[in-house]
């Protein structure tokens, strides 16, 4: 990092807004590098060329963190998975290292080391098991210099915790976002509740990611901070929400819709939809503001372009984009050219192009299944042989 | 190119399936590389290695062809736009062969240069003058040496014919696609009709690519083909159709639609779709197969997977990508698990998450127009003095 | 009827616009009195007060025709549908006769008798025997001098030809109308074939009824008219569709849609579509404007106030109805104030209020059993085990 | 009425489910004796034919209580709605009675007389001048015996107490429903507050009533039970639902839909949804379950027919239907006999028939204007010469 570039907690203090950037893991799954099952990204070591250009478009973007591709990236999930890999779960982290700082290099970003929850967790092993695992990367964050920490996609805030005391050990701000929405973690413990732990555990930067619409992330972020503020504590607020559209999710998020992972794109947001997330964002105090599953680079650079006023510039690859659709204005034909407005844009609803389609879906999961056995049952309440009984009774009467 | 890979003529004529790549330009511009409203191809000399990295994951996902990105790259549309550009023209052509046949030499892929429809035209410039135009593109197809040519994205007939007689003279196979639908072109010369002046003007292989939904555009092949075979020609046929859904366009296809170009995200074809066109394209008789708008690196692929048994392998990318979504065998959710089979996704009609959307949009334009003044027509005529009148007659009676 | 009244054929002959009445089945089926499996109208003779106010509502709100409630009124229908009768065939006929005169003398209406397909038909039976039939109900209609007579709802032309040909002895006006759409009736008899023959049989009046939406039932009658006017034949032209939007219908209407009969609310036509399709059957020269199932009293009304200017009054129900939502303007509420316009209604896409619903069905029938053998077949070919092989091969290129 | 009827309060102590009616002003407005603007019930005295068949139509679908046609049939209403009426309110409301006591007395049901809010208390008139106007329509009721009272569509709490306070006087059973959701009333009074404040004034039986879904609707009324019983007060519980889907209100409910009143066709309930309906609502505890705005006779007969396994009987009008279509079992088609069955229709979601419409609208009113201020700060907040002064300052960094 060149000397010059401020810290993390530098630009939060100082009120300034930080951009995340968008999700590695479905981005590259599109691109044909990830598979969607196992979502390892062993593409760091296999190849670095396609991550390297993904962490370019969003710094382009506007985004002031690459964060390394290192999801999912502890040696239980890489092994679990039935990946045959070529690479070793530290080779990965370390080829991910290298590309984010590369290309943080190139512009004003900062480098962010990222852990995120391991199946260690969910089967019970101990808490000094799991904090080796974290640990283990920990290593490689500190060998290769990283900026801050990430501590992400967690569902049950006691491991989150764990894995921020771990951390916390290196000396680097720690950021701990969990994948929960305004129900809390998987274990009923509230989005306020959630955050008070983290903050107690050390984490300076606390919020959400993944798993829920963005409105949705918002609304849990601002329920951590009435957490934290109750609690008389301090913290920064960030937010890296879906780039989809999920109003039918239950409390496990976009993974029991039945469109995951493979029948999403409808859902996906406009650039437009994303003004009104930035906005959002920013009305409610959090000031590190970016993306999760679904997020592409023009998603990123139309939060920065929502922000240009309050950050006093525009990213580079607005110069590919007019605002608002401005780019239009020289069209062939006057009714394409009569969109170049912001008003157009803003109040568009986007057809689905899907007669066949409904808006929502009912999630599957448990839920579903207790469902079901309640239909059984009432449906051999009404068997036919009552009912002609009951039609008899009427007769009588 | 090894001197061992096949002409495109040679593998169409063996019999063997083609698969193309997918839009450049849409692509691109979500990666923040394009701007939408010029949507010219400054990127090939301006940041190469954005275009370079678009070619290796189509290759990667099955693509046969590399088209060298020289979309509107004639010096008339590219001073049109507005744009301030550090590169010339030829510069841009050159650079875009040279990306392309890097790329295509990494595996079984052939480079095809390509020309579109131009502002000249339109503003009808003579048949010299807008020959010149192709003329000077071919000059650099013909200097790197391009495999063959493609004359595409016309709405008439017209100056595509122009355009196959100036790119014949190379002496390269030339295929030539229109941007049309079942109604024809925009001076309604049927689609039978088009094929036929096109193959009486020298090009091996006709088809169509964008404005339309995949199942639209292998419609208007199979009339292409059924007019060259009535007329007792013979040709190869392509598609290279929108990764969109468009039931709603009129004549003039997704132009006209509302949310072109910056709302489309809901009508994005999924992977399961996809299957759906190849088998539909194949069965049509088409074997020069690819995409156009809104075609991923993952829509090639599913096409490539689709055609898996005609061709015999499978795609590199398919390696992170289980068939019909058997990656997924291996989640621990049981009810995602569940998900891991062909007949899940085929029927899966997804959720569009967009409860304030409606499926289907208006067309705008002329037509908008036209109903516009109808209505206020029909509006004096039941203005509030003669329904008065009305009432009063009606209590007479 | 009183001797100053116009006959069915006077009226039309005069160009004047004859007002239909709506669906008795349907509408009496949700009052409690008809069962929707056998669509049979012993309620006539059951329940006459039920069906006097059904009519009674179809005059004030605009009808010049009040057809007899007999439909499926046939020997072998009535019987054959497992019902208990209390009332012969006969008996039913006849009381639906007084009662259709009973409230036709309260205004400007005329009574018509009608028959419609018969199981002896679909069995099989002679022309001699499915006559019979139609013999047995034209002795009731004549004995009850109703105004003129109706053939409707017949599939086949072949047993409504038989039908016209029964009902023309009697030496009243005929009309006729088929449930067919633009694909003509099943037996593949285009409209305007159909058209011609039921002319040529002795019908004055021809058209359409039930199974499709307004416009797709306008467009078909259209198709007739054409056929009777290119084979140099005159009529009269009726239509008389369902209030149901219908665009995913197969040849055979809305009996195959998923939500037929008990699930179709949803598809209902607002009193605004009904101005359109009022309209529109209006400029394609149809003259005798009504409905069939789905049509309640105020649709009937609202196509009477659309055509309010040309027949130069408004019927009684208007009185209970400001034109285009004008009532509205005494709301206390300034918003609800501000939809008492033309415009505001005329544009209004009424949302559904049904999230988890999609806006078109896929009709079932042996469309859908071809398509499920063609999947099993595609899924074999693509077994588990030949996609093994298939990634064995690919690896070895 | 017979001396052996027994009183609303013995049925509900002795646990019997009372069945209510449905929504007089739509259905009338439907078939054409009711404005929709005013909404005033003089039909009972210009069209009692047509009231008296509604009531016997509800009667026949299973309705213990027909309430007498007495909507907002008080002078102040009925004068400043600017209606010519031929008849005095108190003929009105005499009328209503006999009509409902005439059908009453040919079943088992109860008549029920109903005030409902008045304009007099909106323009801030005294409890004394209010109270004025209830005890005029009153003073009908005690002359005409009914069996008990209604206080019915209260939007404010305090207003719905003045009634109670009144009606409780006659000595006759009062039960109390306010057209509110989950929010409360229009001063912001709980659901549970408001249920405590009618109980003190002497209700024995509170609920809700209209303007929301039947499944908001038992959802209000379950936290008006919770809320009495947290004050250790008792009472019974009532619900009248809306028959329209309207997951899309704010809390003033679906007046402030767009579609009101005019096209709320496609969000109209199945007799399906009804069963669910009335099972949700006796699961709740509530014993009078009925219904409101939308609610057709067969929608009542949908929740007598849910419950007939509780009731012991099933409704007259059962005989013209099928339990869970079972009717169809004789169909011709056996893809339609194969919808002769509960899991068919109770899975079902009904397509829309609307591909052009949305699932969900945006409620009007202050809201909306709120929000549109907002924007227009917005916007001029980035106005273009701020945004040229962005692109400027971007290119200096």
């Amino acid at each position: 990092m060149a000397p010059t570039k401020k810290g993390i907690l530098e630009r939060l203090n100082a009120g300034e807004i930080v951009i995340g950037d968008g999700g590695f893991v479905v981005a590259l799954e599109k691109r044909g590098y990830v598979k969607a099952g196992p979502w390892t990204p062993e593409a760091a070591a296999e190849h670095p060329e396609a991550v390297r250009q993904l962490h370019r478009e969003f710094l382009r973007a506007g985004s002031n963190v690459m964060q390394t591709f290192t999801f999912y990236c502890s040696d239980d999930k890489l092994e679990n998975r039935g990946n045959k890999l070529t690479f070793t779960g530290t080779q990965i982290n370390e080829a991910a290292c290298d590309l984010a700082r590369e290309v943080a290099d190139e512009g004003d970003a900062l480098v962010a080391g990222g852990v995120s929850q391991t199946p260690s967790y969910l089967s019970c092993k101990t808490d000094k098991e799991v904090k080796a695992i974290f640990k283990k990367q920990l290593d490689v964050f500190t060998k290769k210099n990283v900026d801050f920490l990430i501590v992400e996609y967690f569902e049950h805030v006691e491991e989150a915790v764990w894995a921020v005391e771990v951390l916390k050990e290196a000396g680097k701000p720690v950021a701990a976002t969990l994948c929960i929405g305004p129900e809390g973690d998987m274990h009923g413990v509230s989005p306020g509740a959630c955050a008070v732990k983290l903050v107690k555990a050390g984490a300076q930067i606390v919020g959400v990611n993944c798993h829920f619409d963005p409105m949705t992330c918002v609304k849990t972020v601002k329920m951590m901070k009435e957490g934290v503020e109750k609690a008389g504590l301090k913290a920064h607020y960030m937010v890296q929400p879906l780039a989809l559209h999920t109003p039918d999710c239950d409390c496990r998020g976009f993974i029991d819709l039945p469109e995951f992972p493979y029948a999403l794109e409808p859902r996906a947001l406009t650039r437009w939809d994303m003004h009104k997330y930035a906005r959002e964002a920013y009305n409610a105090g959090i000031r590190f503001i970016g993306g999760c599953c679904g997020f592409e680079p023009y998603h990123i650079r139309a939060v920065a372009e929502e922000l240009a006023q309050e950050r006093g510039f525009l990213p580079a690859a607005s110069e590919k984009h007019g605002l608002w659709g401005s780019a239009l204005e020289m069209h062939t034909k006057p009714w394409v050219r009569a969109r170049a407005r912001r008003d157009y844009w803003e109040n568009l609803k986007p057809a689905t192009g899907r007669p066949h389609s409904a808006s929502m879906s009912t999630p599957d999961g448990w839920g579903y299944t207790r469902g079901h056995a309640e239909l059984m049952q009432q449906k051999e309440a009404t068997s036919k042989d009552q009912l002609k009984q009951l039609f008899e009774m009427s007769k009588k009467k």
